[in-house]
């Protein structure tokens, strides 16, 4: 019986005093799962058609234990689910002012309608379910609450003053990390073989493959990331994609499609350099480099050389866009931007990436 | 009658084991108030001449209640900053080893003479109510100590140590988040509409307009700020104004004036675009842009081009100073750095802004 | 009698479940001590030889005490290393699941073989005992776990996800703030006399001076660091020393060994100045300056010019590798890159500088 859904998490969040959604933390979400799921529906409450369709469902503690038991019966993938998400049943024992139970079940690749779905889908690309532009955001931003993310969690920006005057008063302090709509990526799931200095510069959606170290200046957005491995020491801004053992030196720059950038959607190939200080508004192909401190935008004339040294032509860097084996250079006595074939590939250092 | 004062706020802090102050919050500080303040300078045992001026008193938890009731009364600001106080009085019932309160009126705009004067004007920049350069900051650096900002408040450098191991015996771990004179803002006070993805680069005495959103790679610094709306995602040093509807790219930097600028103090118009990892070190008019990747320093010689693209002469940045609807640029074949009419105004993404 | 260690540590630190080491706090480390530790070394049951060496013992609260007593008595480093392990000694009477201690006892300047040792040889470079390339810190990266540093400690990647989950069963959040080898330094030690805006970029095993600065860009990985006094805004790579007097403008990179840099050993002398988002990939000597913007690799081609201005030659930048009074630019209007004598001393700011 082919009734499961696109897309299901069992999650604990976070409500604002009025009772609207904050975040969801989904420890074990799922996406395209295989099983029948007739009985997990039935005790959710859960109906496809009529009241069904893509909704966050809230569910008291005593009936995560049930729903966990059920979906682990749905096949490999539902029990992989409800081992993630077992902590949550110890709710129903305890009586506590814990926080909100959901269950989120998406039937179809929509655009996010609230605060439960849009974060399941960022939970997908951020456990490796779902790669950057594999999903539909259409109206993430709509959807997601600014939040001040502290020390004592979310907390809404409306009730922040008291929140930190009260703190006080209770001899604590209340610290917000953070006033954005999208958290850090590793307070909701670390995959497995990163290394990421300073998890600030991580939102969670962001894509980060095995043996990706982001270092201190490295910034990942969502809906972007790394095949890994790979050395992250600039900006990945939304949308884009960087390929394997390629490294982004410290500082360097490259332009996404929310703000400055162009319509075209960047990539950057397999085996690249992006030296210190550079940038770039084109896609890049496979072993590419490009030189540190120099930014080559969409718009930039370049010399095209040989592998001799000799110019053939002028041409803008969009025409350049995707191609492999260029290397990207400003003569440092002409001050040309210079675009010859790459000799040198690059190569991660093995010490620093073997013990990810 | 008119004996408000230039300022002043209620105020709980942070002192050190030997009782000098290291930081102060004030929920609702004021900024040249109107109304009679006769009651409550009595109450707070304040005079004006003699003893008076510019002082900060520090106040016991019984006396917060009746102040706030005689600065409601005072007329429509007092009103408005007793409501931001009043979960101080709370103290007054409570036995806790709470926080100490302080009341800082300030008599006239003078140097800071202490860490909560300073704390005040930092507020009132931060809160909006004085832009950069409104306050009097002379000698703010000998006025603020240098101070851990951790996990569990604010610390005095020679105290951290002991309480460093003291907390891991205790089965806790103290954070050490900044080491400096001047805190984040969000700690303090989180304006209306504004995104800050990682606040520990907004000091206290930022001022951020209506609409800004500070991406991870941005800075605000004291005494600077935007008008807003803006997308700042390169540094604003101090004393820097960035005029509405700017766009400040990913890395790009302005000079200030306490490090490595000159004595021109610096300001961005509005509808400005610094393109990534691009850098000022002149005033920009409104309608500017900088492409991505080009510092232009007040000495950078420039080639100045009419609308059809023919150079009509050469002239040091500095003398282009404070212009309007200008494009600086580095021809990516001559290498040389130009400056021609400016005809895409910079639009800031409405998506990203609209829900701020 | 001369059997002091080449260094020692009483520390205490975590372990994951499975009770590997994961982090050590050394509150006051020593390196080549004076002294007989004749009656330390009994105490602890280590022997210099036979099964001695290099070793990290584990012991129990109730032993504090008497090696700190021992430890005093060997003379004035250890008097000084007792009097900041006393806290420690607090243990012996709590009946508290307190974090375990460790003594570490190196012999010699070997490869760091554990968690302990090579903790112990990170704090000697952060309390400014040993500088950049004084330690043997070969094999570090495969010594050192990676650790997700967490608001609740040093947490096990594997043990991660439940902690996560439980803490919010508790109604508390568990913040991830890094998940990488090193911890911030600050958590460890804050040597006297420097600021750190944003101490998630300072790495333990950084040095830095007194009188250093880092600013919220500035970035100094371990093995690296000033001499003190500095400003610095930029980042220093792993092996790269900063000299006294030292302006690392925001956002300017300096390569470093481990990753897109050469072989050769980076350093820069007194009084230089590198511009905002400049670069440098060779050695500088004294009074150098870099302009804003330009990132001058080893192979950059650059015209050198004399006093007057007359361009005498032009070599690789390599060649002009840890000489000093060299200014570099870029001609703006040639688009050549040029070094000429320079003129300007590089000053820090007095006002700044003279409060930390």
């Amino acid at each position: 019986m082919d009734n499961a859904p696109f897309a299901v998490g069992i999650g604990i969040g976070t409500r604002n005093e009025r009772g609207q959604w904050l975040e969801v933390l989904y420890p074990g979400p799922l996406l395209r799962p295989k099983g029948n799921f007739a009985d997990f529906y039935k005790l959710l409450g859960y109906a496809r058609s009529g009241a069904g369709g893509n909704r966050a469902i809230e569910v008291q503690p005593e009936a995560v234990l049930p729903l966990c038991d059920a979906l682990q019966k749905t096949g490999k993938d539902g029990a992989r689910a409800a081992r993630a998400a077992v902590p949550l049943t110890v709710l129903a024992v305890k009586e506590i002012d814990a926080q909100p139970l959901v269950v989120t079940v998406l039937d179809r690749d929509a655009a996010p309608a609230s605060v439960p779905e849009a974060y399941l889908k960022l939970h997908l690309l951020s456990h490796r379910l779902a790669k950057p532009h594999e999903l539909c955001l259409d109206g993430l931003f709509a959807a997601l609450p600014t939040v001040a993310w502290t020390s004592e969690g979310a907390v809404d920006l409306d009730e922040l003053p008291l929140r930190q005057v009260s703190a006080r008063l209770g001899g604590r302090v209340l610290t917000v990390n953070s006033v954005d709509k999208f958290p850090p990526m590793t307070d909701y799931v670390v995959p497995p073989g990163v290394r990421i200095a300073d998890t600030a510069r991580v939102r969670l959606g962001a894509y980060l493959g095995k043996g990706t170290t982001v270092m201190h200046e490295g910034f990942v957005n969502f809906n972007a990331g790394t095949e890994g491995p790979g050395m992250i020491e600039g900006r990945i801004s939304a949308g884009v994609m960087v390929g394997a053992n390629s490294d982004v030196g410290g500082g360097a720059s490259i332009m996404g499609t929310l703000s400055g950038g162009g319509d075209m959607v960047i990539s950057i190939g397999k085996n690249c350099l992006l030296g210190a200080n550079s940038g770039v508004g084109i896609p890049l192909g496979d072993r590419c480099a490009v030189e540190a401190g120099l930014y080559v935008t969409a718009g930039t004339r370049v010399a095209v050389l040989n592998g001799k040294g000799a110019a053939t032509g002028t041409v803008k860097a969009r025409e350049l866009a995707g191609r492999s084996n260029l290397l990207f250079r400003r003569h440092s006595e002409s001050g040309r931007v210079e675009c010859l074939p790459n000799k040198t590939k690059a190569a991660l250092n093995k010490t620093l990436h073997a013990h990810n």
